[in-house]
């Protein structure tokens, strides 16, 4: 009966002719939808349904459809591809078989195949759509194009759209694309130029279809429906950690000229994983619907990622993995593919509610099992006198349950000593009959759990909100390219490392687990099999600290990183000597880059550095605005400072900015500063005065040729730069000699000229600034890295 | 053959006649060694054979020996009561039978028992010594007093011993004590002076025979040896907690008399707990045989514990208990003894060392099981992607067992995905065979485990130790003092508390597990049997928040907890709605004792506070260098700045002291925080003050009568308090009345009457500072508790 009903609503556009429209019919509009690579791989597999299901959803809402499969073969070859696709097309669950045998004819009668290749197809297509709307005197809604084609067609794509198949004016604009979105930052950002010559960034929707997957999709609801669960638990004192995880049983095999030059992380960590764990960490909205403000929230946690760098991350690289590269893309034996198949990555957020929590992100193709969850692990805050078995005794776990795995069905799950969640919505049903299973360690009853009731295709769920305008749950430019400028590094310094090498399936044993430790990542077994044209390679590895003299002072040499531990340790030492004799241990730190190494030492690795009874002063400083990128206590504050607990008081600053004006002789910041040396620093000597070298050989800020060993008695003086800013200020030679150590650090192949230089020439402090370092009866020694020492 | 040669070296001072002596013997000199009580239960289940020990291992060094058993009754009584002790001695392993005979017989020969009641008592035994020493051409080398009595029998017996029975010139004294030593820090202070009249403090040997069992004296050397592996994870970011536990499975019958007055946490927490608490986590000393060192780094421990209060205890009573308590106390079934007889304990070090990290102490009677460790427990930072019951999927732990429990015998178990330790030294050996048990939730053959090769008695080790003149492991007076300083308010404010009644053993179940959150701790479960006295009881847990009007402003009042949650709430709520729009949030905080609540309450539970996007300004200041206690700046310090993570830049204290002077007009540092304002602060309106009120009325620092309308445009003013210290800065009420939001809190019975009075005066800021508060287009709240409102 009501067939009839959805019969009056719809055009036939396939055939060019039309039924009777209904008046909701002229009231909403009609809309083309057009699916360029219409019957490729993901059309025939998701997008048709897709397309089947907002039919089915819309059919009676007002609008007219008709649907445009294109692609480059001609006609003749293309529209029996495309029935083929449609006729295969199912019913949904929940539509009744007779009203879905209607619906379907009309889908197909709606459904054409075009050819879109050149210019001249989009002119033609944009002519029919015109002449259909005219024909049956419809408004035009607004036309849908779905981009299901290689990434490198989409610029080329959107032109056409733009140029000559635009909606008329008043109607919408939407082409949905879907990644790779570029392959590092440059080229997405070249890519997101060429687009937007041609799209407004709201007539673009980028798609990520695991944001269409229904547990994913109810993240952020399910945190905002037990919010009041949550706040109290959702930061870094409960929280031991969060996992991203998506395990593959799948090889790439087939797909190895896509997969070999993305790998792993460009193929699911960089969108689908960072995307849930956006979701996860970022701050709730104060209005769900707001989708500006979902998006917005979203990127603030890009912004306070920490950098990725080749400690956060390990690589692995299943072993039949390399003869399949051979194989689909023609290689000699020889070749070897440094891409890795598996990948965990370790970020953390720099904001103080997720202090020191670990995220970790793993995916991996030809592992044990095939499974998609994300985990909010909680501290165990529970002490249990007796009887351990209690629930209570046991690991509380948020577990989004993407599916697959043991217990084969989408779910959020929360462990039975947390809470009992709200059920998102009428939509999601409780679970409370269960196999005997486990879920990440522990049987199903120790959780509360709930699922969808209907099982809905991500692809289905996307398009309905494409249609209906709704951006929240797609990857805005801005998004994108933050996404890319946390990944591009990471993946550059990847490049020429190898994966581990892991034989597959069960068969990997421990071979893929990994250690977090601090903010950094590795393997824990060492077994490493070498890959071939590694073995009998040079390892840069084995290192050695060396000690030796230089400038008639003692040197101490080894590789950056070793020579950094090394001051760092020798640092503690001096503190925690003076300190546990009950002094307090004065400190004074330069400026420039060379120390930040040092710097991120201290805050990440020295626990118990004395803080508390250290001061920290500033060998020299830049006649800028304490606050602003370029002032050395700005660096010092990024880099060490914010991360250890040191009392306000205890730090010092000079007071290069003094009556709102800069280093300005009559305001007597110099003189100030130097008072307070004097107060505070028993006999003004320093414990510890940390310097650097110029390539003009200066060192804090004493440059050649500024009258060096003229500040007399001063310690603190004001000098030039030759470079700008040119204003400083500096402790004198004379302030620098009264220390009880100094150490001069020097690294990179770039200093190395000068070293070979200062190890010939005599102390000339006006010349060479730092051979006027000779503490009076304190020590110095120099700490020059091997690329310094030896180029 | 070798028993003739040691005949040779003793003295026979029992009968009063001697032997021949080795000239070994007399090169070292002569002990003599008194237990005062040396009939009681202590002496006869430990002290006894632990003197035996030491003449065991002595008797061939060169030392001759007495040994006087000392008691209140007369000779005829004590002296078979303490021979039937000393038959009873036995042979400890490792000496041969025939030789252990022999120096049996010399022991019980070298031994007498001697009444020690009167002064006159002690003379005599001094004439005693001094007679056999002339008598066998001796020389003295020292006098152990082991005061194996009450403790309130302390100080006269030192008196005694003082006046009496010192030894000779150049002999050592020794005086031994046990616990308790006082019961709260009052009387522990006053024992510990009146001990000070008699004996010096390194004549004092305060013994806790936990620190003389075999595994806790080799905590620190453990960690010595094992120093390389344990320093890269000894702090917080390796450490998940530490615990130190001690069950028992006794009761207290029979020593009720005691117990009532003591208490499990007097009785064991206050004293071996603590202790083996400071070995775990104080600083390694560089020397071990510095025991000066040793006791310092101890010491240290204490100074760094956060305060224990109400929060950081749970309580428990054995279901028994009170009607043994009738019984032996003799009285009536409505008496209830609030004694614990179960508590667990959680403190925080205050390094960064150890930030966050609990460590807890947990001890009861009548519970599972008896068993004692302590337990670090590390954070699990192991991500097995396959196979998770590989040894490193599992939890890492260190575990001092000293004994009892399924292992049955002491020893230090490291688990095997820690590391493989050095073996302490060669008294100690590896074991590796092993039953098939579980040590704290993990097979034993996960663990590497050392025991030590011969156990030996707590007792026996410290009686050497005590001979030897090594005092590391003796409580020193300050160390002693410190502990009770820890404990007392936390006793004092478990005084009113009433235990959670527990049945007992295995029916306990889950009825004393409890939960660490942030620094609190409290039992899981909700079911309290209510002691018979609470039922129909008014409870105070019940609150409400009550809003209403006060001064014609709003007002939020509830108790004073509740007041200060709703407060931080709001403030957190109005930083945030700046934030969220992208802007700084500007807050002026008071000094003064009222915020400290708030202070504490933002720093431990708002940990999303935006601090990053946060500026701190003062409200008013007191005239003395920041580094000062009586700052307010210094209390803001102390309680919320060095707690969270705010730029240094953000921090804005008040420029009193400037040109090395305090608050002098001419060197402007009103005008230069008026110009920070200015620079910093859009419009100069702060978006929160937070003020309090004082006695009188006054409010920021300005004080009835001191021209409060006066400062004209002025933001700050010097202004000058009626108390000392008496000169202020101060926002003035122009800049408090700019303020997008001001709070006034108000708390405690002792602002009842100005609360009343304020209520019925009209606006007169210079008779009632506090009522000039009125912000122009701001919003005024204030927050009063309760106590202050209703009185």
């Amino acid at each position: 009966m009501f067939v009839a009903v959805f019969l009056l609503l719809i055009t036939l556009c396939a055939q060019g002719g039309n039924g009777d429209e209904g008046q909701e019919a002229q009231r909403l509009g009609h809309v083309s939808v057009v699916i360029a690579g219409g019957t490729g791989d993901l059309a025939k597999k998701y997008l048709w349904q897709g397309f089947f299901q907002l039919y089915i959803n819309q059919v009676s809402s007002g609008y007219t459809f008709c649907f445009y499969g294109g692609g480059l073969s001609p006609k003749d070859k293309g529209t029996p591809a495309l029935f083929e696709i449609l006729k295969a097309v199912s019913c949904p669950s929940g539509v009744p078989v007779e009203r879905c045998a209607v619906l379907k004819e009309q889908y197909l009668r709606l459904a054409q195949y075009r050819q879109l290749k050149t210019a001249e197809d989009y002119q033609d297509l944009d002519k029919h759509i015109k002449q259909q709307l005219q024909e049956e005197g419809m408004v035009e809604a607004g036309r849908l194009f779905y981009l299901s084609v290689p990434a490198f067609a989409y610029a080329d794509i959107a032109d056409k759209v733009n140029n000559a198949c635009r909606p008329t004016t008043g109607a919408w604009l939407r082409v949905v694309l879907e990644k790779p979105f570029g392959h590092d930052f440059r080229s997405a950002q070249i890519l997101a130029t060429q687009l937007g010559n041609s799209l407004k960034e709201d007539e673009m929707y980028r798609i990520d279809h695991y944001l269409g997957k229904q547990v994913v999709s109810k993240i952020l609801p399910f945190r905002i429906a037990n919010k009041k669960f949550l706040d109290p638990i959702w930061n870094k004192y409960h929280i031991d950690r969060v996992e991203v995880v998506l395990k593959e049983t799948l090889d790439a095999k087939g797909r190895i000229p896509f997969y070999d030059e993305y790998g792993v992380i460009r193929d699911v960590l960089q969108n689908h994983m960072i995307e849930v764990m956006t979701l996860l960490t970022m701050r709730l909205p104060k209005n769900m619907s707001n989708n500006q403000e979902v998006l917005q929230n979203k990127l603030k946690i890009f912004s306070t990622l920490q950098p990725l760098g080749k400690k956060q991350a390990v690589i692995g690289q299943y072993q039949a993995y390399n003869a399949e590269v051979w194989a689909e893309l023609n290689k000699t034996k020889d070749y070897v593919s440094r891409t890795p198949t598996f990948a965990a990555v370790v970020t953390h957020i720099d904001v103080a509610q997720y202090d020191g929590v670990p995220v970790v992100l793993v995916s991996g193709k030809k592992l044990d099992e095939r499974v998609g969850y994300a985990r909010i692990l909680f501290k165990n805050d529970v002490f249990c006198v007796q009887n351990h078995d209690s629930i209570h005794c046991k690991p509380k776990q948020l577990v989004y349950y993407f599916g697959h795995g043991n217990l084969q069905y989408p779910a959020i799950l929360v462990t039975k000593n947390l809470f009992k969640p709200a059920l998102i919505d009428s939509e999601w049903k409780e679970v409370t009959e269960h196999k005997d299973i486990k879920v990440l360690g522990l049987p199903i009853s120790d959780y509360y759990v709930q699922t969808p009731i209907v099982q809905k295709d991500a692809y289905a769920e996307l398009i309905a909100q494409i249609f209906s305008g709704r951006r929240d749950n797609f990857i805005s430019a801005e998004n994108l390219l933050a996404s890319w400028n946390l990944w591009t590094p990471l993946l550059d310094s990847l490049a020429s490392s190898f994966p581990r090498i892991y034989p597959g399936g069960a068969d990997n044993g421990n071979l893929l687990d990994f250690r977090l430790k601090g903010r950094e990542i590795s393997y824990i077994s060492k077994a490493v099999i070498i890959p071939p044209d590694q073995v009998g390679g040079s390892s840069t590895d084995n290192f050695q600290i060396m000690q030796g003299k230089y400038r008639s002072a003692d040197m101490v040499t080894a590789w950056t990183e070793e020579l950094i531990e090394r001051l760092a340790t020798d640092l503690q030492a001096a503190a925690e000597a003076v300190v546990s004799e009950g002094g307090t241990f004065h400190l004074a730190l330069s400026g420039g880059s060379t120390p930040l190494a040092l710097f991120q030492r201290l805050a990440q690795h020295h626990f118990s550095f004395p803080w508390r009874d250290t001061h920290v002063w500033m060998v020299d400083e830049r006649c800028v605005p304490l606050t602003e990128s370029e002032s050395n206590f700005h660096l010092l504050h990024e880099h060490l400072l914010q991360h250890i607990r040191i009392p306000y008081y205890n730090i010092h600053p000079m007071p290069v900015e003094l009556n709102q004006r800069l280093c300005v002789e009559e305001d007597g910041g110099a003189l100030l500063y130097e008072r307070e040396v004097n107060k505070l620093v028993s006999n003004s000597s320093f414990h510890f005065v940390l310097l650097g070298v110029g390539y003009d050989g200066h060192t804090a800020s004493l440059f050649p040729g500024d009258k060096v060993d003229g500040h007399g008695e001063r310690l603190i003086a004001l000098t030039e730069s030759p470079v700008k800013p040119h204003q400083r200020m500096s402790l004198t030679l004379r302030a620098i000699n009264r220390a009880h150590q100094v150490a001069v650090l020097v690294m990179g192949k770039g200093k190395h000229e000068l070293v070979t230089q200062l190890s010939r020439v005599k102390d000339s402090p006006n010349k060479w600034p730092v051979t006027g370092v000779r503490p009076t009866s304190g020590k110095l020694i120099w700490y020059i890295d091997y690329d310094a020492l030896l180029g």
